[in-house]
């Protein structure tokens, strides 16, 4: 068995992050990031006629991009593993249709990115693949509108809400070739301590961080040049921090979450921070995935972290449940 | 690389599925497979107090009686990948917080129980997990408002559409231990012929139906005793019968739907069959599984369908996308 611990899986073989793509949008473009993206869309439609139609493009777009940037053909692919945020991950699905390989839909909410890299790291080392793109991908617009309120409405944002990141980060992993390799892969649990705000998705979704990070370190005994949550945003990263100091195993040093480094956040009026799907997946794609391949980090815990929040069952009652997952890579 | 012909994984080892357990609702419980299901709920809200809920218990219960049933403790399984027809998997994710085992969730529509079973067996085969339990289920009254129209509105049914099925399949998949065992996935492409009505989902899914078995057969080579789609229904099945037909590939002795056995379609009332995730899960983890153990038919192909049928870009005047994944299964 290639499992060690309780919930981590080892990959003893290469498993190689090849190359990312990462595709912002407008807002992001602006940030602290901005000379990190492979392209920057200005246009919240995208010369599309539906926010979900230009989402489905920044999907498709990443890939398409990724693969003429290395030559790949489609008929190299092994294996496409996508999901969004949308209802019937339609942004994937579409996507999907388009780029024409065989497809593995999942569904994390915002802890897609490691999900998919995890499963595509485990089946190129169980000798079922050569080669798995994985993408995420969310939007600013179609996000507030199907968790949220219409934007048309223009309300007051919460002090404790996040800016759902408009980007598609996608990923090329082989089991050949250079670059960082996956090592490890730990998918979470569901973890739900009863917020029921969905204004405070870092509330909802901390506690989960902190139990698959946990459970990772111990089952690994590994330490990490940098580890990174998805889009806690500020409110969730002080509350993992602080479990894990009432544990007497303080993070602060080498723990940071892509939601507060996408963007400035006093500058950039975001409240706590970045979130969605593709907070992760354009901050690892571009950023961290740059870190290693430079040196700047020998190795990287990347989880991404997920709140299934349903407004249908919010509406009855329910609170939302978090989850998270995440990989080891190194150099 | 355990791959033969385009897209076609091969199991190498052990992958058997030990146990199943399914769940059916009052009208399902009324149709030709009533002797085979284990547990049949008449109340559409299980004292739950509202659909979604009651959809959460049937899940939650699947996976809890299977493991009672054979006394697995939670422990000693390493993954749960399960996924559902509602927004958020929501059925899959409460039902996994309850469950409190790591957690894979997917998204493929009615194609779930195949898509679910094909990744637990490559991660099985892998080396990653001894047990897997893999998991999905639909709900009539969820479905319908979710995708439809409100039930209270009783809106009369096009003779094209079909029926959700209410019910759970749970299934246990292992590397040790008897029972028919998993010898091969393949995952299917997103096909769409342009079908834009939301009545005729036979129609939208038939195309990848034929496109996943068609390839799964050249892939292989194999000829099965049984083969059968996930919830075609009776428009979905003779397109993909005339398919083949004119392919001179006549598949027609071997091939059935799962849509249309489990309901009396001209006495229940059903127009052209059973749907949803529930479908195939219930109709595999009872009828077909029994006729596997019984030694009916010494190995079957099972294939799940899903049309990514999604209300908001419908609206838009998109199409609906169809998927389909299959395993080939011995004895």
């Amino acid at each position: 068995m290639k499992k060690i611990g309780k919930q981590t899986f080892v990959i003893k073989g290469d498993v190689v992050i090849r190359d990312t793509y990462t595709i912002a949008g407008k807002k992001e473009g602006e940030g602290p990031l901005k000379d990190n993206f492979d392209m920057i869309v200005d246009d919240s439609l995208w010369g599309e006629d539906s926010w979900e139609k230009c989402e489905l493009k920044f999907q498709q777009t990443a890939v398409e991009n990724l693969m003429k940037k290395n030559k790949i053909d489609k008929n190299n692919i092994d294996l496409l593993i996508a999901g969004d945020l949308l209802n019937q991950i339609v942004s994937s699905s579409f996507a999907a249709r388009a780029l024409g390989m065989p497809f593995v839909g999942v569904y994390g909410a915002c802890s897609t990115m490691a999900l998919s890299m995890g499963l595509g790291a485990l089946l190129i080392d169980g000798g079922f693949a050569e080669n798995v793109i994985c993408v995420t991908s969310s939007h600013f617009c179609s996000a507030e509108r199907q968790y949220r309120l219409p934007l048309e409405m223009g309300g007051q944002r919460h002090m404790s809400a996040q800016w759902t990141v408009t980007g598609s980060g996608a990923v090329w992993l082989s089991n050949s070739g250079s670059g960082p390799k996956i090592k490890n892969v730990t998918f979470g649990k569901i973890i739900d301590l009863g917020v029921k705000d969905a204004n405070n998705m870092g509330a909802a979704m901390a506690p989960a961080a902190y139990d698959t990070l946990k459970q990772h370190l111990l089952d690994t005994k590994k330490e990490y040049d940098l580890m990174t949550s998805g889009d806690l945003g500020t409110v969730g990263k002080n509350i993992v921090n602080k479990m894990f100091n009432e544990d007497k195993m303080s993070i602060e040093d080498k723990y940071d979450d892509c939601g507060t480094i996408i963007f400035d956040i006093e500058k950039q009026d975001v409240h706590a921070g970045g979130s969605g799907c593709g907070c992760s997946a354009v901050v690892f794609g571009s950023f961290l995935y740059k870190k290693l391949l430079n040196g700047d980090i020998d190795n990287l815990l990347f989880m991404s972290t997920g709140a299934l929040h349903s407004p249908t069952v919010s509406l009855q009652g329910e609170s939302i449940p978090g989850i998270a997952h995440c990989i080891g890579i190194e150099r």
